[in-house]
């Protein structure tokens, strides 16, 4: 695996280590719920583990079979903030914490993000069950997954590593910081943390879902009667809608289209664009974005999930600060 | 227990607690030793937790008996640290960070003291078998005890913090700081941290422990053949130290007078006092503290530990800035 500096052979391991200590604390806010608090909980943990243990760089083979466990009872201690009893299991600690790296994510940024308020619960109609949480500033969407996706996500950490590597993180696909198990009350629970592609500052009024099909890619009445659907192909085509991407665009096609080669090279297909479009015009009339409105983040991530961003295999844009998203009338496929 | 602040009750709970955050760090080196990393570790890792969950203040009987466990399995990962299984117990925790509060011992410096290097391993050639510590800043003294002595702590800890409520930590009696268990490579071993009584920036030249019986109270020559030997009462009375303690006499006994009450109370007969003295007549002839001493620091302790500051009931003292360590002579119990 790629990467900066040098790892220290046990030969040349030195008998006292420098490490970070923690030792300074901020305020932040713990969640009733038990499994969201060992979240919090864990995460802070993990994130300080592997700042204490992350003197090396050089990722090794064995560093994406690694993990950390660790098995909390407290007896007549700490019940305000946790259960008595609990697990929490990071995968992978050193990649994931390269990863955030690569992917310009501050470890301390992303822990404060997870932990100084509770992610917020996230109403997710998608075909998949996933439980969806966003990041209490929006910058993190937090999805249950299954233990084979677990498994998955294994199987193609390595080639994912090594494209986030040589895209230098401009990739298009979910960028995935963290993946966690955690067992509270005995019940196993798998997560995945990636950044939230639609957490701009500007307000998104169409999302699309596209896969570059025809065939049975129109979003349900259902779907449509949403204040903030998710529309799929033949929306975008009937809507008419065209994207002008402008100055970015040579940029953006050669990120797709590695995006694209690497997807292939895994033998995925089964992965959509996300676009999300700003409309300025709709803006400037006046409407506000309520950045703090839970409610109307709700909507949104809860699309965002239908949109096939919790797919492993999932390609997501946004577009919101296309200087150009036009829009043109046609109805070629529309009934 | 008394206490300041009030706990809420769960009837009272806040959906949200504050708490804070460890997220920034400091340098710190870890030990190659396994048990002294995992100690490292723990330390760490439950000042930080107590500092989470010490919102509340009012200490309550089942505080008395709390305990913090945790269990670690590192697979590939953090190996350059820390063993990749171990298991970590404090124990009563907030009473234990309650008492340091009461003996002025910030719980940051606490730890920081026991982190920031690794503490020193002292040789013991006392009785009791236990393993010595200090902290790598002399300021804390670790030492190993039995599980029994751990039993014995919690039988009389109750009575104990109450003593140091009343006499708002003014007490000669061994600062306990902290109580652990360390499981590394299956092996259990039993830890306390306490305030290192000789400590001062100032050399001890001698040192006694008294235990106001002359009956079998005299150093061996063993011990008188060292360097900084800890000797008894009837050397005491040979050598004729007297001691004037001066303007702080007063406080000094009622200090000593409620020890001794405690004691009593507990039925406890096994203590003396350590008295160790500061000669500036020697001082001033050019002898020059060397703080950062190992070696000198390690006789010290050894001699400490003879002096039976390693167990719970003993009663030290240290009156090294005593302003007449006057010395006379006299020969009455003398051989």
């Amino acid at each position: 695996m790629p990467g900066r500096g040098q790892r220290d052979g046990s030969s040349h391991k030195p008998k006292l280590r420098r490490i970070k200590a923690k030792h300074q604390r901020k305020r932040v806010m713990r969640a009733k719920d038990p499994v969201l608090a060992v979240f919090m909980w864990g995460v802070q943990h993990t994130v300080n583990e592997v700042l204490a243990s992350a003197e090396t760089s050089l990722l090794l083979p064995e560093d994406f079979k690694a993990y950390s466990k660790i098995r909390v009872e407290n007896q007549y201690f700490n019940k305000e903030n946790l259960p008595g009893h609990f697990k929490f299991k990071e995968y992978c600690p050193r990649v994931f914490h390269d990863l955030r790296k690569r992917f310009s994510v501050d470890d301390s940024d992303f822990m404060m993000s997870l932990i100084e308020q509770p992610p917020r619960y996230m109403e997710n109609p998608g075909r998949s069950g996933a439980k969806l949480f966003v990041s209490y500033n929006r910058k993190l969407v937090i999805k249950s997954i299954t233990s084979e996706e677990v498994a998955l996500v294994h199987q193609i950490l390595q080639p994912y590593h090594a494209h986030a590597v040589t895209t230098e993180g401009k990739t298009l696909l979910p960028h995935y910081l963290g993946m966690y198990r955690l067992t509270v009350n005995n019940t196993e629970t798998y997560w995945i943390v990636m950044r939230n592609v639609l957490s701009s500052s500007v307000t998104i009024h169409r999302k699309f879902d596209l896969k570059g099909s025809t065939v049975d890619r129109a979003a349900t009445h259902k779907e449509k009667a949403k204040e903030n659907p998710t529309l799929k192909d033949n929306d975008f085509l009937c809507t008419g809608e065209r994207i002008v991407i402008g100055e970015n665009r040579t940029t953006f096609i050669s990120q797709l289209s590695a995006d694209v080669q690497f997807l292939q090279g895994l033998n995925i297909m089964d992965y959509s664009l996300l676009v999300g479009i700003h409309d300025p015009s709709i803006s400037s009339c006046g409407e506000v974005k309520e950045n703090n409105d839970q409610e109307s983040d709700e909507e949104e991530y809860e699309d965002m999930e239908h949109g096939d961003s919790r797919n492993v295999s999932s390609d997501e844009l946004e577009v919101p600060h296309s200087p150009s998203s036009a829009t043109g009338h046609s109805s070629d496929v529309c009934a």
